[in-house]
């Protein structure tokens, strides 16, 4: 089948890719639109140290599902990571820490730029008629989005900043908004701030933002200033959510984290369910955020395009097959 | 008086040092003991960059409190942050962060190894009758040990394990005994050994330790590779507690933060009235880690041993006056 593929720093598109087979269980998905994530971007630079095909947000339709047939011709959206379901974690309801995990276009498992995919059906969302492919694609984001509020309590009047306005942070924004927070959002580029001013989210800029000021803050800019500056506008005893998989290691005052008694909280994956209700209520609608659609054959053009500074969400559709 | 003087990297005993004058509302204290901390020996590193009479950790008489003669002659423990009670920080209840604050023996304020101290006497709290000063003089370290519960959720069962038996180490243990948590200290020393043995708690040298297999972790040792230590033993999605104050930056890797979820959270100082009534109640005797008690003449050599690996407390007890 064709298929991006990601390989020593390098993303190209090739027809040769074996057409994956579903086994017992597991539903063959024909995509029928995928998106370009910050994570696919840190891939081409090496973190996870992943080859094969990429991407990780999708929608598509199932063609094949050994054993599992009502699921076949359900319009779906996937979780991303597939769990051994035996192991300490899975046990213990972290499925998503699984030490033997794949994870769908990261880990182990060839991911959505491509055709086809194949997921276990126990991880597929059959998707409601009213949420639109354009829309459904942004599930995965917006569960990560949502982690933030399942790991941290954020209540109504909290002083919250989210420093970045891309991709994941529009969805942050989006959802934090939802909470009743006193939301600030850090944006740089003016059709960011356009997009949070259009659903009524405050924008202000690295040089407005108070010193030592807000109960949360929400590191998702994926830059190093970023994170200084989510630091630098934290409250003593406050939180910083890290959503962002930056690549290496950085130098960091542990000594200042202990004497303000900061708590860092890392956060990685939500669940779908919720995701999945915002957008079929309308509550939240992601589809200002696409900024281009791209076919499966200009995937490199996709991720040029995603790694511009100020770019939003750019998508990639499979020829109809 | 006479006091010790701690500047530009050296401690040594002065008598020159002016006898403090305590303002309506504070309290002029004739120390009866004081201890060394782990921060003590970071002011000698140039942590906070303080120059004047270090010490922290005390207990003595109340001698003199202006408009507040009721606390004359009594015994008494004190709280160190000393607050303006009008910023932001205190009227949000988190008066040991505020902005202005003096910090007794650290900040802004002459400390505890010395023969008077001033402190308000709103810092301050009697001592029953029953807790000696050898065991009171731990009220201090002990309210910090306290702190980590305060902050974090540890529950009957948890796995938890503490990385260094030191000073504060030690303190940690025996007030996370109480709580019924599956607890295991890391200690490289025979002595810290005997004394974890000695109230019931599982030592465990640094190769037994499980990987990511803790709910919850805490770095007490003060050393680089604890910090490895405890992240390296704690499962995804838990929480790595920093309860030493070292100087200086060190790298990080941020993306295993957010890919394991993790939570890191900055302990402090703790209330003192929950350890006051450990101490009373004798569910926690300090006393066994008294590693030795000097002259306020010789706090030099008290320095000098609570720096030694292995080193317990060390107390100085000032001149009867």
């Amino acid at each position: 089948m064709r298929a991006a593929w990601l390989q020593d720093g390098v993303v190209r598109v090739r027809d040769d890719v074996a057409m994956p087979v579903p086994a017992e269980g597991e539903a063959l998905i024909a995509v029928g639109l995928a998106g370009v994530c910050g994570t696919d971007l840190e891939l081409l630079r090496g973190y996870a140290a992943f080859t094969g095909v990429p991407g990780h947000e999708f929608v598509g339709h199932v063609v094949d599902a050994p054993g599992a047939s009502n699921w076949v011709g359900r319009r779906v959206v996937g979780e991303i990571n597939v769990r051994c379901g035996t192991c300490r974690d899975c046990r213990a309801g972290r499925g998503n820490h699984c030490e033997r995990r794949r994870v769908l276009g990261i880990r182990g498992l060839h991911g959505a730029l491509a055709e086809h995919l194949i997921l276990p059906v126990a991880n597929l969302h059959a998707l409601p008629e009213g949420v639109s492919d354009e829309s459904a694609v942004f599930a995965e984001p917006l569960a990560a989005a949502l982690a933030i509020q399942a790991q941290v309590a954020i209540n109504r009047g909290d002083r919250v900043l989210v420093v970045g306005a891309g991709r994941l942070g529009q969805l942050i924004a989006r959802t934090l908004r939802t909470t009743g927070c006193e939301l600030q959002v850090v944006a740089r580029h003016p059709r960011q701030r356009e997009l949070l001013a259009a659903c009524g989210v405050e924008h202000i800029s690295e040089d407005d933002v108070a010193h030592a000021a807000y109960d949360v803050t929400i590191e998702a800019s994926g830059a190093e200033s970023g994170f200084a500056l989510a630091r630098w506008a934290l409250r003593p005893r406050g939180t910083l959510v890290l959503k962002s998989t930056h690549h290496g290691d950085r130098a960091f005052d542990f000594a200042q984290l202990v004497v303000d008694e900061i708590t860092l909280v890392g956060s990685r994956c939500g669940a779908f369910a919720p995701a999945l209700h915002l957008l079929e209520s309308g509550t939240i609608d992601p589809t200002p955020l696409v900024d281009g659609i791209h076919a499966l054959d200009d995937t490199p053009a996709a991720f040029v395009q995603a790694a511009r500074p100020g770019a939003l969400k750019i998508l990639v559709r499979p020829p109809l097959l």
